[in-house]
């Protein structure tokens, strides 16, 4: 048998690639076979043994499994380096999040998590601007931004969304935003868009004193439209574009962060789809794996979940993913099945807060976040009984009040708009 | 409460978009808020009632919940054309399957079909060659196509795997494919694998007359670099490309497309990574589905699983998903959640079964596929114990058993590679 790679006396040597899978085997299967054979499907082998793998080629290019707990149904495995295409996500997935989720000798199965050995992150450049590289974009040091999504998420006119990126900039947000399925209608097409809510973003610009970005969404169906869509952002005066990660897919991504860097725009990633693969907790990918492979690419801030909004994800689990984001060395943590992982000095990405937040959601924001976080309300600016902007201007008084440690009640006494957020969305 | 969204009075148009979804609500969620919560997160609406959305708006463009069946967690939505981009695979995607997986609202939901209406077909071109083009540059009319995966799937050099495929063509293979996780690595790069073992395609051809394709694997980091080795493929006279669809994603699945056609490739389609989001029955999108829009945007060939092999799939959902590859159109069905589709005269794509098979399994899978399916075997020829070459001849005669309703054991009597194949994979 040519299975020998149960190996807990292996220790990972400084070019193995290393993954943590969740492994529940099918009826009559042992922990340790399933495991086996995973680990075999995910590198060199197959379901017999095949002639033309030599004992040697096996002996050096075998995965092992060093670590196997079938209580807690949970394998790490080291893979050599030389498995992979290392400047290539699209590669490392296909290898460790291929084939292994269809195996019938597996019921569920769950690749929580890839420590990338140095030589890969050398392949990659990470965000181009990331974390300190917005900030100065948006000239905001010391406190949380701002964001909204323009609502409806379509369905407006070009003119109409302009007028409500306006409004949302007047009253206080620092950037606006696509909502991720609106890209190039016919009732709201790209050029016109952008054109326009680019405009409202520099008058308000100019009215404010204050830097006003808009991300503008280029998800596209080829690489060509997608590059053609950012260079008419360029065109027009833009600092920013945003994608759709997941219905966009790695070899887009990978396309858009050199395109994006000759161009000298920062990248927003919208996460919409993740949850498809990412939420059931026994099978799938995690969301943690898919934040740190858009880090390695190169995104510079990504929608990690929100803990008080209206989508799904644990306190835990979110703040493992916002660690991943903005550190430079993530520590081990068993209990959320997060490896340890050196980032090797790539540029931290900037969280971004977003789903079914409201402006009275704030201060539970900031005790979670901190600062280093991007605040997104959608509905919770738009459906203020004031309008958009009295939403914006809400959300920055509940975020002064925060940062200087008031209470909204009191805050809102001489605040009119955020007095009447709160009459609208406090829970009593 | 604008959220008048279910509507089993309404009838579809032809220029809707209909989707069927399993949904199961949160606790204390009923079935009905739940479903229309995630029509209008997949639409137009947000999680409170916004201001910027007039009731003029929002009557034009809200979705109509035709049917909802509580009992069976079923709902068919009907969407309008003009919330999409509708020659953009991503955009539709981030609409109907985006943030609604992530909902609190939901438990569980899956996005089972969707109906494209002819407006979106119009925008695409469906396979270039498709499944009788195929037929056409393999020459091969009156069977079922054979093919293998080099194994190791990583692990030999370019020299090796050119060996190793030409073993399987002189013994009978029609194609012979690289696997999904070999690309460009160090021992084996992507210019000398072609280079060499479109060489051996060659002889093969010469020494065997029949036609022998090499199906090498292009995925690649970015869309520029997938092109360039599509190209590379072109110029070493190639006919085939192959891809891991979900790896790379839509949007480069749409670039590629294009590029294909202008260099006069065929496209075969490995779907390996799909069973992060397909396998679960009551989350995630179905295989089927990921089928639909692979003939959409035009791959030429398709895994669609085995049935009999070391894949998950049941034979009723496989045969779903040939049917939607094959058929001009598709009548519902809904026990197996298939909507009916009108292809438009879309080419068909060549299904292929792939996955721990055997030259033994060829029976049942002529039985279960017929003629128009090309069977896969990596380690069902690669472990003959005789050897790749012999391996290949097993299939083939074991393929000419099936035609002729022959026995494999009374054909192995004067079929000696046929024979040994019985003695190592016939169950007894
Ligand atoms: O509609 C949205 C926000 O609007 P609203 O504030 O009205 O809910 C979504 O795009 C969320 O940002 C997605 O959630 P994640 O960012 O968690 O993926
Ligand atoms: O390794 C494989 C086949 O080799 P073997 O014959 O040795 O199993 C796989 O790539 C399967 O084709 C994938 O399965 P699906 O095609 O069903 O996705």
């Amino acid at each position: 048998m040519r299975r020998d790679y149960v190996d807990p006396g292996y220790s990972p040597i400084d070019t193995d690639l290393i993954c943590e899978f969740h492994i529940e085997p099918a009826a009559g299967i042992s922990f340790e076979e399933a495991s086996t054979h995973m680990a075999g499907e995910s590198s060199i082998d197959s379901w017999t043994e095949i002639s033309t793998l030599s004992p040697g080629l096996a002996a050096r290019l075998k995965p092992h499994i060093f670590y196997l707990d079938a209580n807690t149904q949970t394998v790490r495995v080291a893979y050599s380096e030389e498995l992979f295409e290392l400047g290539s996500v699209p590669q490392v997935l296909s290898a460790v999040a291929g084939n292994i989720f269809s195996m019938k000798i597996v019921g569920n199965l769950r690749l929580q998590d890839i420590t990338f050995p140095k030589s890969m992150l050398r392949e990659f450049e990470g965000p181009n601007f990331g974390l300190p590289g917005v900030r100065d974009i948006v000239g905001v040091k010391d406190r949380p931004l701002v964001g909204t999504i323009v609502k409806p998420k379509v369905g407006l006119t070009s003119e109409m969304h302009a007028e409500v990126a306006y409004n949302a900039f007047a009253g206080g947000c620092d950037l606006v935003k696509d909502d991720e399925n609106l890209t190039d209608q016919k009732f709201n097409g790209f050029e016109k868009r952008a054109e326009l809510t680019l405009k409202v973003a520099e008058k308000a610009e100019a009215e404010t004193g204050e830097r006003k970005m808009y991300l503008c969404n280029i998800t596209a169906p080829t690489c060509k439209e997608m590059v053609r869509r950012l260079h008419v952002l360029k065109d027009l005066g833009a600092s920013y574009a945003m994608i759709d990660i997941v219905p966009t897919g790695w070899t887009a991504l990978q396309t858009l962060r050199e395109a994006a860097a000759d161009e000298g725009l920062a990248l927003h990633a919208h996460r919409c789809m993740h949850s498809a693969f990412t939420r059931n907790p026994r099978h799938g990918v995690s969301m943690l794996l898919v934040a740190k492979l858009c880090r390695l690419i190169g995104l510079d801030q990504l929608h990690i979940g929100t803990v008080v909004g209206k989508m799904h994800g644990d306190k835990n689990e979110v703040l493992s993913i916002r660690d991943e984001c903005v550190l430079d060395t993530v520590p081990a943590d068993p209990e959320q099945h997060v490896l340890a992982q050196d980032w090797g000095g790539l540029k931290p990405m900037f969280p971004v807060a977003s789903g079914g937040l409201a402006p009275t959601m704030i201060p539970d924001l900031y005790s979670i976040f901190g600062k280093e976080v991007i605040m997104q309300f959608g509905g919770g600016i738009h459906a203020h009984p004031m309008g958009t902007a009295a939403g914006a201007a809400a959300c920055r008084q509940a975020l002064e009040a925060s940062l200087e440690g008031i209470s909204l009640q009191d805050y809102a006494k001489d605040h009119k708009e955020l007095e009447v957020a709160l009459g609208k969305w406090l829970k009593k």
